[in-house]
């Protein structure tokens, strides 16, 4: 260990380099006394982990020094009729802010006493964008052109490079000599990012080497990668998926203690009207809260709640009650690569029946989709329930009722 | 535990009351035992955390069966110059996305390499914007004008719940029936979520006594929580900071193997065009992944990586080299409260110098605030210097050189 | 005649010049029959024009031939309840797109049998923000910081340039090195753009000396002006005003032939559901085109209409009926300058009772601002209701009734 | 006459029937003689026009009393290259608004002098989204379903309506129960919001029919018309067109006065940066403006301003010079219907070569599609350049030069 510390302060050893050496629990341990000794700070409870490191030191994370361990409450049964996913499940989420394991609970209850959730997909696809330099706008349109007529060659080479994946769509878009070229990629039980990536190169590099076209960069952002964008609104990015269940009047009264009239009130003012003048491109109560807990606990990236923060909530009145909906028009996950095979996350997909590569092939991703979609209604109907239920309490209180 | 097992099979004991009868670590353990029993599948990972769970299962999360694991790699030394942080920091990222760390460790070379990145907070307050019903516009008017020429009483309904928070802002917006009235609050070390939507209620009862406003909902979404949404963009929601390095051609050319001129281009066509072609509110090429990382493994509230994401990176041609920049409108941070009290996270917390209160208050948060931007900084410069780099040898490559 | 397209045809002469040697009238003529020769297509009818081109050659319309005839037609009478506007009015729709005049004519009849619209304004200012460049992060934050302290310095500056004008806010926001100082000024009767810009000239000047930022341009985009924007939604960008109507259930069903749930259903799928899942800043359904008719009859600059499209309309289940309202965030008109002085344009703005300047000053402006929100509503509440109606019909159709 | 005033006052006439008893001119003076009688305002001005009112009161506009005259300018000439428009044009600007013809006529001289814009168009394709009510998520898929699978039925029934419209695209997006069907036309050489209605209309039945599905309105706003929307800027509405010009360096000095990298700091700052900053989908300097000024006096629908004013602009440094850019993602124009029959109106197309149907169907439109882009970017250039040489001048002057 002193060995290794001194190397490293002295500069002759790189903190990145330690695996080389060492195993990779001993490189962690070593990098941590290293960075406790610089920073005089004791890490011990970053050293507590438990999980397998050889292989997080190898797919998950360079220069590791432990982990932080993020609590995981369930919330359920939850009933959902998907196309894939049908029956109860519980959902592990993964959180520290008080309050949310609960609501999203009284959610699920609400939702199973309805009959479930329904849901069902309506696009899936990953997508990457190239972006190139044209000389002029004719060479611009020139490319466009080249794109259009030769997609089958472009698949081609997108398809070279992945035995899973399929290049299921192009969409061209200009801004003066820039051109983006946006891949749509069907990636099977992958959230499929680096799979696209390494394909959207291969084709990218055929379009140039055809065109004469600058290749820019891998990624123009009209992808759009965790960036808030309308373009993944409307045009989707991973999966399209939306929720909805009946709730009669009855259950409005005696569980979320309010009324339709109500709920499809704090919905207009609030989701709606509210983030339109907010010039919001999210249209719902908190379903970022629900999507970061249970990729957080499934090992998604967790930066892809930006995309999944883009979704709708609706409150129709029927006869007799209301249907409340949930569209989330991006929701980007995968149950194989990136975090989802270190063990507790394995587990928490496990857990939903989706960890893994499913049989079809895509049908895991689809079904762990299907089931965020649901987790999402329950927690937009908890929400808007309590501050319909303080809405009418007030609105009693104050005619003294 | 086969008692407590049986209790709950039989729903003669709610899963969410388990901690009434047992301590927490042992309330867990049957929890996640009954899960099994109903999943059939073996949570062991999930069941082998090493934080304490008594705190956890009180503040952090209900229905607790144990935690994931998320790895914990470093990158730095960064170098900062802040006004709250000043000297040499090493970043912990909570990932589980191979090769981020690499990257964000490659963008921190480069800033220490030019002297560390510069880094100032232009505005500081969490907002919350509670939603009215007026009965036509001309009461919507009359709740505007009482707002308007009641500030110190409202500040002082508000500040009545807080020993923390100042009240240092009121913003009144109108839909037709709808007034939304947007409070920002000081609320120093604090992300302030709680605190700030406790005393938004005092407020919002205040004006709806006075006014005959019908209070729908203490969220009225023109906050902006959690959503992508332009207010938060323009008018700022936690902290607004920037942070930026000069980079000479000499430093440009030997670490990111580019050329000022490229890295100029790459910003301009992906980070601003693509961006503004896609619709998209982040200008950015991946601050979401740094945000997400520092924020998981620092104990904030993960769905915050929405806010952001609105990021803007520019990359400034000036004589001998680049000035590269990155401003973060609205980042919602804390260094007290949800998850930061949990042991690793809170060792990363001190890691940064961080942890609880700081003194004055709010230096902590916002020297937090600080080491992020620069931290997004090192994250923008290596995925640009890298899409530069490429671009440049294909260039090469494409003139023979 | 000759001798002048002779010298045009040589060049000697420059098509702008005519009027240095020519009285406007006969300018106009030889530079129409130039323009004839040169395109060999007879031009009589933009020659037909009876306007007074003296004044309008010097200052509406530089290199003139003629003018373009736009057919106005009469809507109303409109009843409207502002606090500039009071009692019945009939709106000059300059428009050559058939069906406009009516529907929004049966608007006003809806809006007049429900006695009236009530209008509000809640906010009043033209903006201009000058983008400047600063060396670094840390210069950014001076300049913000010397405008933040020096309010009065600039306030006194801006105002050396005009007699009317009253700076009433200003707000700094920063992308790295580009700040931009958004000045908003009170401009009475006038638009005000002429009038903000010279003012904003003088203040960027002193804040450019006094800090060292350099001026980049007076305009730095973040006014907006004449660019579809979210910082004119959130903050407004001329007069900012809503118009709202309580129509009982007997009229909804009576003239617009729908009934109260079907209205309030079409708003809700169409302008908000519909906007939002567009990706749209406009939660309306044709606001633009009510506008854009006013503008061009009333002598406004017709590409405010882009921010006059940014309008909400709301349609609240209220007891016994609906109330209807639009919002329009961004409305910049004015009653002097501009297009306002030509005689037909002149007489538009006479009929509505708003020709010239006020008194008090803005006086005009604002009552001309407050019809045109009720001339709004009256189109929005026409086309909601005609489609409403049709689909009413069509469920009719459906149910054999 | 007084008869007509007599029964109009009693109410027995009513003022939008006086053309079934009168011819149209006089229908015209007789309802404005009764508006100056009830408003006591004068209106001879509007009812000195020379156009004739016949077709205009039957086609364009109801209620007709007069008409506006609106001041044309031309600024040109500008040599276009496009694939349809080649050669030389003078532009017709109808206007108010001082200096906009003159910096048109700058910008023109520029290309002229830069041997002429080259423009090229993208896409084309007019847009008409009917909304329809689905009962449950479920219902809403088999919608989506069902249009997919019927493309060429609704084809029929849509293309059954119109004998030049094409249908060339559909795309459905869904929101809870909200299901979107954005049919996209090739209307040739009208701009053809009509003739997509109408056949929208029918194919909307079709599904309604086949479906279930509730038609709620024939607009559902995501087609988007006149509101603006990121749907038209990512996926087109109307003519998608780019117009670009390399201008070399001597010409930059010589005629724009300042500079390549002024050029090029300029548009970053404000037209990218400050967008971006502003939450705006208009990244241009004042597109708008040239837009309103050719709608107006060639009779368009000025309300389409809103989706031209979606315009990006570029400037790229290249060797020697820069190469300026303008993008029109969304520019819905039309050569015949609407007021392009309208004596003035006609003859400014005449003048640009465009009157009328084309030969091909669709060249017309698609010409001046062109045109109008070019026209943009001689406006952009001139402004830009106007904001670069002043922060140029103030340069030189600040240092003394």
């Amino acid at each position: 260990m002193e060995d290794y510390l001194e190397r490293l302060k002295r500069g002759s050893l790189k903190l990145y380099a330690l695996e080389q050496e060492l195993p990779a629990d001993e490189a962690a341990r070593v990098r941590r006394a290293y960075i406790e000794s610089v920073s005089g700070v004791a890490l011990p409870a970053i050293g507590a982990y438990t999980i397998e490191v050889d292989r997080v030191a190898k797919k998950n994370c360079e220069n590791l020094i432990g982990a932080v361990q993020v609590p995981v409450g369930v919330a359920g049964p939850l009933v959902v009729h998907g196309e894939y996913a049908e029956g109860s499940f519980y959902l592990p989420l993964a959180t520290t802010e008080g309050a949310l394991v609960a609501s999203v609970n009284r959610g699920c209850s609400t939702i199973v006493r309805a009959g479930g959730a329904e849901v069902r997909i309506f696009r899936d696809g990953m997508t990457r964008a190239p972006v190139f330099a044209a000389t002029d706008v004719i060479h611009a349109r020139r490319i466009v052109e080249y794109v259009d007529a030769h997609r089958s060659e472009i698949a081609a080479a997108a398809e070279s490079t992945t035995s899973h994946g399929k290049l299921t769509g192009i969409t061209c878009s200009v801004a003066g000599t820039s051109v983006f070229v946006r891949f749509e990629f069907d990636t099977k039980d992958a959230m499929g990012m680096n799979m696209v990536t390494i394909a959207s190169a291969e084709a990218a590099e055929l379009i140039a080497s055809e065109t004469g076209a600058r290749l820019i960069a891998l990624s123009g952002n009209v992808c759009t990668d965790k960036k808030p964008a309308a373009i993944n609104m409307i045009m989707g990015r991973g999966r399209t998926v939306a929720a909805g269940v009946l709730l009669p009047d009855a259950l409005v009264r005696d569980i979320l203690k309010t009324d339709a009239a109500t709920l499809a009130e704090v919905n207009m003012r609030k989701n709606l009207v509210g983030s339109a003048r907010a010039g919001s491109f999210g249209f719902n109560a908190h379903a970022a809260n629900i999507i970061a807990a249970l990729f957080i606990a499934c090992g998604q990236d967790p930066a892809h709640v930006v995309e999944g923060s883009l979704a709708i909530t609706t409150v129709d009145p029927v006869p007799g009650g209301v249907y409340v909906s949930v569209t989330l028009p991006s929701l980007p996950v995968g149950t194989v690569g990136g975090g989802t095979g270190i063990s507790p996350q394995h587990e928490c997909l496990q857990l939903l029946g989706v960890a893994g590569g499913g049989d079809p092939p895509g049908s895991h991703a689809r079904k762990f989709a299907e089931i965020i979609a649901a987790g999402v209604l329950a927690g937009e109907l908890s929400l808007l329930g309590a501050l319909g239920a303080q809405h009418l309490a007030r609105a009693h209180q104050a005619l003294g009722r």
